[in-house]
């Protein structure tokens, strides 16, 4: 069932309201009738919900039930990325949605070569968060992840205290912190975990980081790019934190 | 340090000669000189080499140690794959080279969307082989993933005595059968893993995969596109598998 994500003040139980984009994808790419179902999500709670009358600018409907499947990972992970070129941010973003991450957060760093425009800025944001709209419900989440606007890395480093882990991968990380005993059977609530940009991590970052109770973890025996990266660290957190889902 | 992969013939112990398209990356690319160094690999051996003589065609160059790093997973996993759209599958080939993966095999299925011009076979496999060379370069790898040709979806079917285990994704697996189940604590020598084109599996072809002893598994809560799901796969085994490498 299509699934479209709407704000809260658009729903009043038992009645919704669909508006803007998601109203003309209803109407003339769905091409649905009143008496379709969809399932509406606030990024709280999901609903499926019957189109009850169709206009040009609103779509009325009504609550048939709400959907209480967990979709969701039990552990919010936000993803920090060096500065990365356009493309492969997109394609990160894209894959990290899918794969339920709650946040990215671009960096700026040393070997960064990417640019940011800031001219650009709400024009490149609008589009990030149009991609993390479209994958996340896409992948039928029930949340949207949350980009951010690039930061410093003294910022990212001020960052440690908002989260009960701090990672970052690092091909030379000793085998002795291995992600599996830093996450195994840990009731934690948040982790944040730093990628390097294509050019990879300087000595003084890395300094930094241990500094600022950042943990180094390797990725396994093979390098992995920095677009993968990002997809690898998702794919083994929902593998081990998902236990219970059964993957 | 840069690597390239040899045919075995190329290595007469102790010396090495690099001829063709890596001889004009060496000196054209990468402008090294007589007495620099790189990493030879024939897909068994590994050998840190330095360059002696660079001629136009030719570079011989002497081994100064063998590498042993095991950088390759402990069981051959290979993806199996609806046949999908070009950019897709080179996306998917270069994601699961870096991933550790030793097999790609196209197949035609029912709800494949995607054409494979038989005319143009030769140099579409040679681009996909480029393709899986330069990420098994890229990522450290003493293997070149093997991609296959498409197989008919029956020759799929017939290909489930070759493998210790043949799992296909699909989303209403019952979680009784978890991969994780399926391959802890099980020394298996290589497994089989099918994902569906875009368009997903036909209710027959499902049918026939579990007549065919093809074991349904979930990837998550989350649905997963074609493209992103090989990796998923991928990250997953290697979590799993690679336990001794402490990820």
């Amino acid at each position: 069932m299509q699934r479209y994500f709407i704000k809260s003040d658009q729903i009043n139980n038992p009645h919704i309201d669909i508006i803007g984009e998601d109203c003309f994808h209803i109407q003339k790419v769905m091409r649905m009738k009143v008496g379709d179902c969809v399932i509406c999500c606030d990024q709280i709670h999901s609903y499926i919900a019957r189109i009850d009358n169709i206009s040009v600018d609103s779509i009325n409907l009504t609550i048939i039930e709400e959907l209480l499947n967990e979709v969701e990972l039990p552990c919010s992970i936000t993803i920090a990325q060096g500065l990365v070129m356009r493309d492969k941010m997109e394609t990160v973003i894209d894959n990290i949605t899918e794969l339920g991450a709650n946040t990215y957060i671009p960096v700026r760093m040393e070997f960064s070569n990417a640019k940011w425009n800031d001219e650009k800025n709400d024009k490149r944001m609008t589009r990030l968060n149009k991609i993390a709209k479209e994958a996340s419900e896409q992948s039928h989440r029930t949340k949207i992840l949350n980009v951010l606007e690039p930061i410093s890395f003294e910022d990212l480093l001020g960052l440690n205290n908002q989260y009960d882990l701090c990672l970052f991968a690092y091909e030379k990380a000793s085998a002795e912190q291995s992600l599996r005993k830093l996450i195994k059977n840990k009731k934690l609530q948040n982790i944040l975990v730093l990628v390097g940009p294509e050019g990879g991590i300087s000595k003084e970052e890395v300094s930094k980081l241990m500094d600022n109770n950042f943990i180094p973890i390797t990725l396994g025996p093979r390098i992995l790019r920095t677009e993968v990266a990002p997809a690898f660290i998702m794919s083994a957190l929902s593998y081990e934190l998902e236990e219970e889902n059964d993957i």
